[in-house]
């Protein structure tokens, strides 16, 4: 049995997972900000990765839904203003859509989920999933990839800006919300695991919790690179770029 | 809306899901059984094939909890008998570890499973919760790649003695069971979804769910495909073959 860590040993071993598993090192990411992709791949990717930004706030309300703390509560819910808006128009579920239209996909068929890879299906419906029924200290956990997301956002912003003439500073309105909201999410989120984590085997658990959420996001780009980058992958039934 | 088939029309439409979707058409199915798998991606297949086998009563203790029907029920627990055995040593899921150990993998390892990709089980996981979750005329439904599977199953077992010499008759025992089960099940599968699927959209729902099973076998063999088939894409934590 590992021994109990500090609060700064778990932090550390929690930035470990990321410098190890985190999407930021997949191939597919290194090509799509460098400027690799072609046009239909960033539509695939925009397309399947909705699927994901369409379940936050499932997730999130799922999370709300299973704990007695008014003040955990107060405080995820912000994550829910944050992706639904304030009103319908707004929000970064929308944001999500309005980056699917710039880049030539339709509306109705982002939101309809249709061709999306049957793989980030699984992958996001398991995401849910853990959130509903792991303890309330690993749902939380799984949230802490958001420790890692301001740098790939930016790294994100300025490769996709500078190399596809089709992807405007508008399309990516998304990406400038995000890094101020996922700081101040981080921090609610470490605060409580780092408070509700007091054994060595809960400590286990919210890094593997972290890790499980690495691997479902890794999953949904080796997807993406197996259907798209790889000529002649794509499964039935799956969008398929034009030309 | 689509007008109501007859039971016929029925299972003439699902045959033509499987002549579209199902994954004896992947290409890791083809390489595996024409001799081009190297011994890390034979491991590789039953390793990750291994939590899909395991899984099997899991799901079909889920669907036989979901009736109220003594028929149907006592129809389907032979199936908990097929894949469990009448006791310890014996049944599907033993057999499917025995090759595995066959081809070198550490039973604990398998049991555990050790290295599987995330992908497979994200698949495996939404086709437990479809049997949960959707009505259980689509359960029943989703078991209907059965139809399928003794072909699948003749081929498999020809090409992969004749092509690898580290394949046994002995090591192959799962398999020279299955066809006459499967013809048993899905008897009885057809039967309650043809008399169960009795307005257009039911019988919609029902091919819908079969299209959902032939997708999660197929995401399975993608997984598989891009992790071992193309070189450098195993993601972390995942099996390593040796050499």
């Amino acid at each position: 049995m590992s021994a109990l860590l500090s609060p700064e040993g778990l932090e550390q071993r929690l930035r470990d997972v990321g410098a190890q598993r985190y999407h930021d090192k997949h191939p597919f990411h290194v090509r799509l900000h460098a400027g690799g992709c072609t046009r239909g791949e960033v539509q695939a990717w925009a397309l399947n990765r909705y699927t994901y930004q369409a379940h936050i706030p499932v997730k999130d309300a799922a999370l709300i839904a299973r704990t007695g703390s008014s003040d955990l509560r107060r405080a995820w819910r912000q994550r829910l203003v944050d992706h639904d808006g304030a009103e319908a128009g707004e929000g970064g579920v929308e944001r999500w859509l309005r980056l699917c239209e710039s880049l030539g996909l339709e509306r109705a068929d982002v939101l309809a989920f249709r061709g999306v890879l049957p793989a980030t299906r699984f992958a996001v419906d398991a995401y849910v999933n853990f959130v509903r029924e792991r303890s309330l200290l690993e749902a939380v956990a799984s949230s802490l990839t958001e420790l890692f997301s301001p740098t790939i956002i930016r790294n994100r912003v300025a490769g996709m800006l500078a190399n596809y003439d089709f992807v405007s500073p508008e399309s990516l309105a998304y990406f400038s919300a995000r890094p101020e909201q996922a700081r101040r999410d981080v921090e609610v989120a470490l605060a409580y695991v780092t408070a509700n984590a007091r054994t060595p085997a809960e400590q286990e658990a919210v890094i593997a919790a972290l890790e499980f959420k690495c691997d479902m996001l890794w999953a949904m780009l080796d997807a993406l690179q197996h259907a798209y980058v790889e000529p002649g992958h794509i499964p039935p039934g799956a969008f398929v770029p034009e030309g």
